[in-house]
Protein backbone atom coordinates (compact mmCIF):
# COMPACT_ATOMS: atom_id res chain seq x y z
CA UNK A 1 0.00 0.00 0.00
CA UNK A 2 0.74 3.49 -0.19
CA UNK A 3 0.68 5.03 3.56
CA UNK A 4 0.12 8.45 1.74
CA UNK A 5 -2.92 6.97 -0.01
CA UNK A 6 -6.22 8.30 1.89
CA UNK A 7 -8.30 5.18 3.81
CA UNK A 8 -10.74 4.52 1.76
CA UNK A 9 -11.92 1.04 2.17
CA UNK A 10 -11.80 -0.78 6.19
CA UNK A 11 -12.25 -3.93 7.09
CA UNK A 12 -13.22 -4.74 10.67
CA UNK A 13 -12.22 -7.55 12.69
CA UNK A 14 -14.01 -7.94 15.40
CA UNK A 15 -17.95 -7.23 15.92
CA UNK A 16 -18.87 -6.00 19.50
CA UNK A 17 -19.60 -3.04 20.75
CA UNK A 18 -16.47 -1.02 19.82
CA UNK A 19 -16.57 -2.29 16.56
CA UNK A 20 -19.99 -2.00 16.33
CA UNK A 21 -19.57 2.10 16.88
CA UNK A 22 -16.37 2.51 15.21
CA UNK A 23 -17.86 0.71 12.34
CA UNK A 24 -20.78 2.98 12.17
CA UNK A 25 -19.34 6.13 12.70
CA UNK A 26 -16.82 5.40 10.12
CA UNK A 27 -19.57 4.75 7.81
CA UNK A 28 -21.89 7.56 8.75
CA UNK A 29 -18.66 9.65 7.60
CA UNK A 30 -18.24 8.28 4.37
CA UNK A 31 -15.44 5.27 4.73
CA UNK A 32 -16.82 1.79 3.03
CA UNK A 33 -17.19 -0.87 5.39
CA UNK A 34 -16.24 -3.54 3.07
CA UNK A 35 -16.13 -6.60 5.43
CA UNK A 36 -16.78 -7.45 9.19
CA UNK A 37 -14.94 -10.20 10.23
CA UNK A 38 -15.85 -12.34 13.66
CA UNK A 39 -15.44 -15.94 14.54
CA UNK A 40 -19.54 -15.89 15.91
CA UNK A 41 -21.16 -15.46 13.15
CA UNK A 42 -24.31 -13.90 14.33
CA UNK A 43 -22.76 -10.48 15.39
CA UNK A 44 -20.49 -10.37 12.49
CA UNK A 45 -23.77 -11.02 10.24
CA UNK A 46 -25.87 -7.65 12.28
CA UNK A 47 -22.96 -6.06 11.87
CA UNK A 48 -22.38 -6.28 8.51
CA UNK A 49 -25.79 -5.80 7.73
CA UNK A 50 -25.70 -2.63 9.30
CA UNK A 51 -23.05 -1.37 7.33
CA UNK A 52 -23.74 -3.22 3.77
CA UNK A 53 -20.29 -4.95 4.30
CA UNK A 54 -19.60 -8.53 3.55
CA UNK A 55 -19.18 -10.85 6.47
CA UNK A 56 -16.53 -13.84 7.01
CA UNK A 57 -15.95 -15.96 9.85
CA UNK A 58 -12.97 -17.54 8.30
CA UNK A 59 -9.58 -15.13 7.79
CA UNK A 60 -9.16 -16.88 4.79
CA UNK A 61 -11.75 -15.17 3.07
CA UNK A 62 -10.09 -11.21 3.80
CA UNK A 63 -10.59 -8.74 1.90
CA UNK A 64 -6.67 -8.36 0.85
CA UNK A 65 -7.52 -4.89 -0.50
CA UNK A 66 -8.82 -2.46 1.77
CA UNK A 67 -6.82 0.36 3.60
CA UNK A 68 -7.16 -0.48 7.09
CA UNK A 69 -7.87 -3.35 9.44
CA UNK A 70 -9.41 -2.24 12.30
CA UNK A 71 -8.86 -5.07 15.46
CA UNK A 72 -11.70 -4.99 18.00
CA UNK A 73 -11.30 -8.03 19.57
CA UNK A 74 -10.51 -9.05 22.84
CA UNK A 75 -6.85 -8.90 23.32
CA UNK A 76 -6.27 -12.72 24.25
CA UNK A 77 -8.18 -13.04 20.57
CA UNK A 78 -5.76 -10.25 19.54
CA UNK A 79 -2.37 -12.29 20.10
CA UNK A 80 -3.80 -15.49 18.53
CA UNK A 81 -4.42 -13.48 14.64
CA UNK A 82 -0.89 -12.76 14.83
CA UNK A 83 0.30 -15.65 12.78
CA UNK A 84 -2.97 -15.94 10.81
CA UNK A 85 -2.66 -12.24 8.90
CA UNK A 86 -0.95 -10.40 6.89
CA UNK A 87 -1.96 -7.72 4.65
CA UNK A 88 -0.83 -4.61 2.50
CA UNK A 89 -2.93 -1.93 4.07
CA UNK A 90 -2.68 -0.35 7.40
CA UNK A 91 -3.24 -2.43 11.11
CA UNK A 92 -4.34 -1.34 13.98
CA UNK A 93 -5.53 -2.52 17.02
CA UNK A 94 -8.23 -0.69 19.41
CA UNK A 95 -6.58 -1.53 22.90
CA UNK A 96 -5.55 0.19 25.94
CA UNK A 97 -3.35 -2.16 27.09
CA UNK A 98 -1.68 -3.96 24.35
CA UNK A 99 1.61 -2.55 22.58
CA UNK A 100 1.89 -1.12 19.13
CA UNK A 101 4.22 -3.94 18.20
CA UNK A 102 2.31 -6.65 18.24
CA UNK A 103 1.22 -6.21 15.35
CA UNK A 104 4.36 -5.68 13.48
CA UNK A 105 4.03 -8.67 11.50
CA UNK A 106 0.77 -8.23 9.96
CA UNK A 107 1.75 -5.61 8.32
CA UNK A 108 4.54 -3.15 6.95
CA UNK A 109 2.68 -0.46 8.58
CA UNK A 110 0.68 -0.62 11.68
CA UNK A 111 -0.39 1.48 14.69
CA UNK A 112 -3.06 1.89 17.57
CA UNK A 113 -6.07 3.49 17.14
CA UNK A 114 -7.82 3.64 20.71
CA UNK A 115 -11.03 5.85 21.21
CA UNK A 116 -11.03 6.13 25.14
CA UNK A 117 -14.60 5.82 25.91
CA UNK A 118 -17.42 2.97 27.26
CA UNK A 119 -19.41 1.62 24.60
CA UNK A 120 -22.70 -0.40 24.91
CA UNK A 121 -23.82 -1.99 21.86
CA UNK A 122 -27.36 -0.72 22.56
CA UNK A 123 -26.83 2.65 23.76
CA UNK A 124 -25.65 5.10 20.90
CA UNK A 125 -22.75 7.43 20.94
CA UNK A 126 -21.39 10.29 19.32
CA UNK A 127 -17.36 10.39 18.57
CA UNK A 128 -17.04 14.58 18.14
CA UNK A 129 -15.90 14.92 21.56
CA UNK A 130 -14.10 11.15 22.11
CA UNK A 131 -10.34 10.87 22.77
CA UNK A 132 -8.76 9.23 20.03
CA UNK A 133 -5.17 8.01 20.83
CA UNK A 134 -2.86 7.12 18.02
CA UNK A 135 -0.23 5.55 17.49
CA UNK A 136 1.67 4.69 14.32
CA UNK A 137 4.50 2.89 13.04
CA UNK A 138 5.57 5.66 10.69
CA UNK A 139 5.26 9.17 9.90
CA UNK A 140 3.03 8.23 6.83
CA UNK A 141 0.75 5.65 8.54
CA UNK A 142 0.19 8.67 11.30
CA UNK A 143 -0.88 10.96 8.86
CA UNK A 144 -3.42 8.56 7.08
CA UNK A 145 -4.69 7.31 10.86
CA UNK A 146 -4.65 11.16 11.69
CA UNK A 147 -7.10 11.50 8.67
CA UNK A 148 -9.28 9.15 9.87
CA UNK A 149 -9.45 9.82 13.49
CA UNK A 150 -10.10 14.00 12.65
CA UNK A 151 -12.83 12.74 10.87
CA UNK A 152 -14.85 10.98 13.62
CA UNK A 153 -13.87 13.55 16.56
CA UNK A 154 -11.84 16.55 17.62
CA UNK A 155 -9.87 15.43 20.26
CA UNK A 156 -6.76 13.47 19.40
CA UNK A 157 -3.86 12.49 20.93
CA UNK A 158 -0.57 11.10 20.30
CA UNK A 159 0.53 8.65 22.52
CA UNK A 160 3.00 5.67 22.92
CA UNK A 161 2.49 2.29 23.79
CA UNK A 162 3.52 3.17 27.63
CA UNK A 163 1.18 5.89 27.83
CA UNK A 164 -1.71 4.31 26.69
CA UNK A 165 -1.17 1.46 29.41
CA UNK A 166 -1.41 4.21 32.33
CA UNK A 167 -4.34 6.01 30.27
CA UNK A 168 -6.69 2.56 30.68
CA UNK A 169 -5.40 2.09 33.90
CA UNK A 170 -6.22 5.68 35.02
CA UNK A 171 -10.21 5.09 33.07
CA UNK A 172 -10.52 1.65 35.59
CA UNK A 173 -9.72 3.61 38.56
CA UNK A 174 -11.65 6.58 37.55
CA UNK A 175 -14.65 4.87 35.28
CA UNK A 176 -14.87 1.47 36.89
CA UNK A 177 -14.00 1.54 40.30
CA UNK A 178 -16.01 4.74 41.07
CA UNK A 179 -19.19 3.19 39.20
CA UNK A 180 -18.57 0.12 41.20
CA UNK A 181 -18.83 2.70 44.18
CA UNK A 182 -22.22 3.68 43.05
CA UNK A 183 -23.08 -0.04 43.19
CA UNK A 184 -22.78 0.04 46.82
CA UNK A 185 -24.81 3.19 47.31
CA UNK A 186 -27.12 1.83 45.18
CA UNK A 187 -27.65 -1.27 47.30
CA UNK A 188 -28.18 0.24 50.57
CA UNK A 189 -30.04 2.68 49.28
CA UNK A 190 -32.20 0.15 47.82
CA UNK A 191 -32.03 -2.00 50.78
CA UNK A 192 -33.94 0.96 52.85
CA UNK A 193 -36.20 2.32 50.03
CA UNK A 194 -34.87 5.25 49.49
CA UNK A 195 -34.33 5.72 45.64
CA UNK A 196 -30.81 6.20 44.16
CA UNK A 197 -31.83 9.38 42.63
CA UNK A 198 -31.40 11.32 45.78
CA UNK A 199 -27.85 11.20 44.92
CA UNK A 200 -27.56 12.51 41.29
CA UNK A 201 -27.35 16.09 42.38
CA UNK A 202 -24.53 15.28 44.88
CA UNK A 203 -22.64 13.03 42.30
CA UNK A 204 -23.32 15.77 39.39
CA UNK A 205 -21.42 17.94 41.71
CA UNK A 206 -18.66 16.02 41.86
CA UNK A 207 -18.17 15.57 38.72
CA UNK A 208 -18.24 19.05 37.40
CA UNK A 209 -15.50 19.82 40.78
CA UNK A 210 -13.50 17.24 38.82
CA UNK A 211 -13.37 18.83 35.52
CA UNK A 212 -11.90 22.04 36.98
CA UNK A 213 -9.80 21.03 40.29
CA UNK A 214 -7.49 18.44 41.12
CA UNK A 215 -9.32 15.44 42.83
CA UNK A 216 -7.77 15.58 45.38
CA UNK A 217 -8.23 18.83 46.49
CA UNK A 218 -12.03 18.01 46.00
CA UNK A 219 -11.49 15.50 48.50
CA UNK A 220 -14.22 15.56 51.09
CA UNK A 221 -16.11 13.56 53.65
CA UNK A 222 -15.38 11.73 56.95
CA UNK A 223 -12.14 10.37 55.76
CA UNK A 224 -10.64 13.48 55.00
CA UNK A 225 -11.65 15.04 57.83
CA UNK A 226 -10.54 12.22 60.34
CA UNK A 227 -13.89 11.98 61.85
CA UNK A 228 -13.67 8.54 63.91
CA UNK A 229 -16.80 8.81 65.08
CA UNK A 230 -18.81 8.57 61.83
CA UNK A 231 -16.35 6.63 60.28
CA UNK A 232 -17.05 3.65 63.15
CA UNK A 233 -20.81 4.30 63.31
CA UNK A 234 -20.79 3.88 59.03
CA UNK A 235 -18.82 0.96 59.65
CA UNK A 236 -21.26 -0.51 62.25
CA UNK A 237 -23.87 0.35 59.55
CA UNK A 238 -22.21 -1.63 56.76
CA UNK A 239 -21.76 -4.60 59.01
CA UNK A 240 -24.66 -6.77 56.80
CA UNK A 241 -22.60 -6.02 54.10
CA UNK A 242 -19.01 -7.49 54.04
CA UNK A 243 -17.87 -6.53 50.91
CA UNK A 244 -18.57 -2.81 50.80
CA UNK A 245 -17.11 -2.88 54.43
CA UNK A 246 -14.04 -3.90 54.08
CA UNK A 247 -13.82 -1.68 50.88
CA UNK A 248 -15.35 1.39 53.48
CA UNK A 249 -12.33 0.47 55.91
CA UNK A 250 -9.32 0.15 53.04
CA UNK A 251 -10.03 3.15 50.92
CA UNK A 252 -10.80 5.57 54.34
CA UNK A 253 -7.57 4.58 55.44
CA UNK A 254 -5.75 5.34 52.35
CA UNK A 255 -7.35 8.87 52.52
CA UNK A 256 -6.16 9.42 56.04
CA UNK A 257 -2.69 7.86 54.92
CA UNK A 258 -2.49 10.31 51.96
CA UNK A 259 -3.51 13.35 54.34
CA UNK A 260 -1.04 12.34 56.79
CA UNK A 261 1.81 12.58 54.38
CA UNK A 262 0.98 15.09 52.86
CA UNK A 263 0.53 17.31 56.09
CA UNK A 264 3.94 15.89 56.94
CA UNK A 265 5.60 17.24 53.87
CA UNK B 1 -43.76 29.23 69.72
CA UNK B 2 -46.00 28.41 67.83
CA UNK B 3 -45.13 26.18 65.48
CA UNK B 4 -47.45 27.35 62.99
CA UNK B 5 -46.20 30.74 62.65
CA UNK B 6 -44.36 31.18 59.32
CA UNK B 7 -40.49 31.09 59.81
CA UNK B 8 -38.77 34.55 59.81
CA UNK B 9 -36.15 34.95 61.88
CA UNK B 10 -33.48 32.58 62.14
CA UNK B 11 -30.14 32.03 64.26
CA UNK B 12 -27.47 30.01 62.11
CA UNK B 13 -25.04 28.00 64.53
CA UNK B 14 -21.99 27.22 62.87
CA UNK B 15 -19.90 29.67 59.96
CA UNK B 16 -18.25 26.84 58.34
CA UNK B 17 -19.13 25.99 54.69
CA UNK B 18 -22.76 24.64 55.11
CA UNK B 19 -23.38 26.99 57.64
CA UNK B 20 -22.86 29.90 55.29
CA UNK B 21 -24.52 28.95 52.01
CA UNK B 22 -27.87 27.76 53.40
CA UNK B 23 -27.33 31.30 55.39
CA UNK B 24 -26.93 33.19 52.08
CA UNK B 25 -29.37 31.18 50.78
CA UNK B 26 -32.32 31.81 53.35
CA UNK B 27 -31.26 35.46 53.19
CA UNK B 28 -31.33 35.64 49.59
CA UNK B 29 -35.10 34.51 49.71
CA UNK B 30 -35.93 36.67 52.03
CA UNK B 31 -35.17 35.36 55.73
CA UNK B 32 -33.68 37.33 58.66
CA UNK B 33 -30.31 35.79 59.77
CA UNK B 34 -30.25 37.63 62.88
CA UNK B 35 -27.56 36.01 64.58
CA UNK B 36 -24.46 33.71 63.80
CA UNK B 37 -22.61 32.23 66.76
CA UNK B 38 -18.96 30.21 65.87
CA UNK B 39 -16.58 29.58 68.67
CA UNK B 40 -13.87 31.19 66.55
CA UNK B 41 -15.07 34.83 65.95
CA UNK B 42 -13.14 35.05 62.69
CA UNK B 43 -15.77 33.03 60.63
CA UNK B 44 -18.46 34.00 61.92
CA UNK B 45 -17.73 37.65 61.60
CA UNK B 46 -17.54 37.25 57.45
CA UNK B 47 -20.88 35.52 57.31
CA UNK B 48 -22.81 37.37 59.54
CA UNK B 49 -21.03 40.26 57.99
CA UNK B 50 -22.13 38.83 54.74
CA UNK B 51 -25.68 38.54 56.08
CA UNK B 52 -25.74 41.86 58.09
CA UNK B 53 -26.41 39.70 61.40
CA UNK B 54 -25.19 39.87 64.94
CA UNK B 55 -22.23 37.43 65.60
CA UNK B 56 -21.42 35.46 69.04
CA UNK B 57 -19.12 33.51 70.26
CA UNK B 58 -20.31 32.56 73.54
CA UNK B 59 -24.13 31.12 73.90
CA UNK B 60 -24.73 33.43 76.55
CA UNK B 61 -25.47 36.04 74.48
CA UNK B 62 -28.02 33.96 72.23
CA UNK B 63 -31.17 35.47 70.39
CA UNK B 64 -34.08 33.88 72.33
CA UNK B 65 -36.81 35.25 70.30
CA UNK B 66 -35.78 33.53 66.81
CA UNK B 67 -38.13 31.22 65.18
CA UNK B 68 -35.55 28.78 64.04
CA UNK B 69 -32.27 27.96 64.73
CA UNK B 70 -29.83 25.85 62.23
CA UNK B 71 -27.08 23.94 64.37
CA UNK B 72 -24.44 23.34 61.37
CA UNK B 73 -21.19 22.55 63.37
CA UNK B 74 -19.29 19.22 63.03
CA UNK B 75 -21.13 16.18 64.77
CA UNK B 76 -19.00 16.13 68.09
CA UNK B 77 -19.58 20.00 68.90
CA UNK B 78 -23.28 19.47 68.42
CA UNK B 79 -23.54 17.05 70.92
CA UNK B 80 -21.17 19.47 73.49
CA UNK B 81 -24.13 21.45 72.96
CA UNK B 82 -26.70 19.71 73.87
CA UNK B 83 -26.53 20.71 77.66
CA UNK B 84 -26.02 24.83 76.74
CA UNK B 85 -29.40 25.54 74.64
CA UNK B 86 -32.29 25.56 75.27
CA UNK B 87 -35.00 28.12 73.43
CA UNK B 88 -38.90 28.37 72.63
CA UNK B 89 -38.14 28.40 68.50
CA UNK B 90 -37.18 25.03 66.04
CA UNK B 91 -33.93 23.83 66.50
CA UNK B 92 -32.44 21.72 63.56
CA UNK B 93 -29.06 20.33 62.82
CA UNK B 94 -27.97 19.52 59.33
CA UNK B 95 -26.00 16.35 59.90
CA UNK B 96 -26.59 13.05 58.14
CA UNK B 97 -25.07 10.85 60.85
CA UNK B 98 -27.34 12.56 63.93
CA UNK B 99 -30.31 11.14 65.17
CA UNK B 100 -33.31 14.05 65.60
CA UNK B 101 -33.46 12.72 69.16
CA UNK B 102 -30.24 14.93 70.02
CA UNK B 103 -31.86 17.59 69.98
CA UNK B 104 -34.67 16.63 72.60
CA UNK B 105 -33.89 18.75 75.27
CA UNK B 106 -33.15 22.06 73.52
CA UNK B 107 -36.65 22.99 72.44
CA UNK B 108 -40.13 21.24 72.57
CA UNK B 109 -40.05 21.53 68.51
CA UNK B 110 -37.07 19.93 66.24
CA UNK B 111 -36.27 18.79 63.60
CA UNK B 112 -33.23 17.63 60.59
CA UNK B 113 -32.56 19.83 57.78
CA UNK B 114 -29.93 17.46 55.92
CA UNK B 115 -29.25 19.30 52.32
CA UNK B 116 -28.02 16.81 50.54
CA UNK B 117 -24.89 18.35 49.03
CA UNK B 118 -21.02 19.05 49.42
CA UNK B 119 -20.40 22.26 49.93
CA UNK B 120 -16.97 24.35 50.02
CA UNK B 121 -17.22 27.94 50.47
CA UNK B 122 -15.52 29.08 47.72
CA UNK B 123 -17.59 27.70 45.08
CA UNK B 124 -21.04 29.10 44.84
CA UNK B 125 -23.83 26.69 44.87
CA UNK B 126 -27.55 27.27 43.69
CA UNK B 127 -30.04 25.21 46.78
CA UNK B 128 -32.89 25.31 43.68
CA UNK B 129 -32.54 20.89 43.03
CA UNK B 130 -30.60 20.14 46.19
CA UNK B 131 -32.42 17.27 47.70
CA UNK B 132 -33.04 18.59 51.70
CA UNK B 133 -33.92 15.51 53.76
CA UNK B 134 -36.27 16.97 56.40
CA UNK B 135 -37.57 14.86 60.01
CA UNK B 136 -39.41 16.66 62.74
CA UNK B 137 -40.74 16.08 65.89
CA UNK B 138 -43.90 17.11 65.32
CA UNK B 139 -46.74 17.78 62.59
CA UNK B 140 -46.41 21.86 63.01
CA UNK B 141 -42.82 21.87 62.99
CA UNK B 142 -42.30 19.65 60.19
CA UNK B 143 -44.91 21.62 58.02
CA UNK B 144 -42.99 24.88 59.04
CA UNK B 145 -39.77 23.48 57.89
CA UNK B 146 -41.45 22.40 54.86
CA UNK B 147 -41.99 26.26 53.87
CA UNK B 148 -38.68 27.16 54.65
CA UNK B 149 -37.39 23.67 52.19
CA UNK B 150 -39.57 24.62 49.89
CA UNK B 151 -38.41 28.15 49.16
CA UNK B 152 -34.97 26.77 48.93
CA UNK B 153 -35.28 23.88 46.52
CA UNK B 154 -37.85 21.51 44.67
CA UNK B 155 -36.30 17.94 46.47
CA UNK B 156 -37.75 17.87 49.13
CA UNK B 157 -37.76 14.20 51.05
CA UNK B 158 -39.08 13.07 54.57
CA UNK B 159 -36.96 10.90 55.52
CA UNK B 160 -36.12 8.90 59.24
CA UNK B 161 -33.14 9.38 61.23
CA UNK B 162 -32.43 6.05 59.75
CA UNK B 163 -32.66 6.10 56.52
CA UNK B 164 -31.00 9.53 56.69
CA UNK B 165 -27.75 7.71 58.03
CA UNK B 166 -28.11 5.39 54.81
CA UNK B 167 -28.24 8.03 52.40
CA UNK B 168 -24.98 9.82 54.61
CA UNK B 169 -23.28 6.35 53.98
CA UNK B 170 -23.96 5.78 50.24
CA UNK B 171 -22.98 9.74 49.55
CA UNK B 172 -19.56 9.10 51.16
CA UNK B 173 -19.17 5.60 48.55
CA UNK B 174 -20.42 7.48 45.48
CA UNK B 175 -19.10 10.52 46.41
CA UNK B 176 -16.16 10.51 48.31
CA UNK B 177 -14.78 7.05 47.58
CA UNK B 178 -15.26 7.57 43.95
CA UNK B 179 -13.65 10.93 43.82
CA UNK B 180 -10.46 9.28 45.72
CA UNK B 181 -10.82 7.09 42.58
CA UNK B 182 -10.15 9.70 40.16
CA UNK B 183 -7.25 10.98 43.23
CA UNK B 184 -5.64 7.94 41.85
CA UNK B 185 -6.17 8.37 38.21
CA UNK B 186 -5.07 11.52 38.18
CA UNK B 187 -1.78 11.00 40.26
CA UNK B 188 -0.68 7.64 37.38
CA UNK B 189 -1.42 10.47 34.74
CA UNK B 190 0.66 13.29 35.91
CA UNK B 191 3.48 10.43 36.41
CA UNK B 192 3.41 10.33 32.89
CA UNK B 193 2.56 13.63 31.71
CA UNK B 194 -0.73 12.95 30.68
CA UNK B 195 -3.37 15.55 30.90
CA UNK B 196 -6.44 14.55 33.54
CA UNK B 197 -8.78 16.18 31.00
CA UNK B 198 -8.33 13.50 28.92
CA UNK B 199 -10.51 11.12 30.96
CA UNK B 200 -13.70 13.80 31.41
CA UNK B 201 -16.00 12.50 28.31
CA UNK B 202 -15.34 9.10 30.08
CA UNK B 203 -16.03 9.86 33.24
CA UNK B 204 -18.96 12.08 31.90
CA UNK B 205 -20.81 8.85 30.07
CA UNK B 206 -20.51 6.70 33.09
CA UNK B 207 -22.02 9.97 34.90
CA UNK B 208 -24.64 10.07 32.56
CA UNK B 209 -24.97 6.27 32.75
CA UNK B 210 -25.86 5.98 36.37
CA UNK B 211 -28.63 8.75 35.98
CA UNK B 212 -30.69 6.54 34.02
CA UNK B 213 -29.60 2.53 34.66
CA UNK B 214 -28.80 0.50 37.36
CA UNK B 215 -25.02 0.78 37.99
CA UNK B 216 -24.36 -2.90 38.17
CA UNK B 217 -25.69 -3.24 35.01
CA UNK B 218 -23.32 -0.46 33.75
CA UNK B 219 -20.10 -1.87 35.32
CA UNK B 220 -17.61 -2.73 32.38
CA UNK B 221 -14.13 -3.31 32.86
CA UNK B 222 -11.45 -5.97 33.28
CA UNK B 223 -12.49 -7.04 36.80
CA UNK B 224 -16.30 -7.59 35.25
CA UNK B 225 -14.81 -9.30 32.33
CA UNK B 226 -12.62 -10.90 34.67
CA UNK B 227 -9.57 -10.92 32.09
CA UNK B 228 -6.89 -11.81 34.23
CA UNK B 229 -4.40 -10.78 31.67
CA UNK B 230 -5.47 -7.09 31.92
CA UNK B 231 -5.80 -6.89 35.81
CA UNK B 232 -1.98 -8.54 36.20
CA UNK B 233 -0.16 -5.75 33.72
CA UNK B 234 -2.31 -3.15 35.46
CA UNK B 235 -0.98 -4.63 39.19
CA UNK B 236 2.49 -4.73 37.73
CA UNK B 237 1.76 -1.21 36.41
CA UNK B 238 0.81 -0.18 39.88
CA UNK B 239 4.41 -1.45 42.17
CA UNK B 240 4.58 1.82 42.30
CA UNK B 241 1.83 3.09 44.18
CA UNK B 242 1.33 0.72 46.57
CA UNK B 243 -1.56 2.34 48.60
CA UNK B 244 -3.84 2.33 44.87
CA UNK B 245 -2.26 -0.82 44.37
CA UNK B 246 -4.29 -2.49 47.20
CA UNK B 247 -7.70 -0.85 46.16
CA UNK B 248 -7.23 -1.94 43.15
CA UNK B 249 -6.88 -5.38 43.89
CA UNK B 250 -9.45 -5.43 46.52
CA UNK B 251 -12.09 -3.75 44.69
CA UNK B 252 -11.25 -6.07 41.71
CA UNK B 253 -11.67 -9.16 43.27
CA UNK B 254 -15.06 -7.70 45.06
CA UNK B 255 -16.55 -7.25 41.80
CA UNK B 256 -15.33 -10.64 40.47
CA UNK B 257 -16.94 -12.34 43.24
CA UNK B 258 -20.15 -10.23 43.00
CA UNK B 259 -20.32 -11.44 39.14
CA UNK B 260 -20.00 -15.35 40.16
CA UNK B 261 -22.85 -15.01 43.00
CA UNK B 262 -24.70 -12.95 40.66
CA UNK B 263 -24.46 -16.22 37.49
CA UNK B 264 -24.71 -18.48 40.28
CA UNK B 265 -28.23 -17.09 41.66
Amino acid sequence: MEAKKTIKNVVMLGAGSVATHLALALQMHGYHVSQVYSRTSDSAKILSQRTSSGFITDLQHLDTEADLYIIALKDSVVECLIKKLFVKGIVVHTSGTLPMNILENMSRHYGVFYPLQTFSRSRPIRFDHIPICLEASDNDTLEALQQVAATLSDKIYMMDSGQRQYIHLAAVFSCNFSNFMYVAAAEVLRDHQISFDILIPLIREFFDKVTMMDPWEAQTGPAIREDRSIIAKQLELLQDYPEFREIYRQITEKIIERKKLESKS
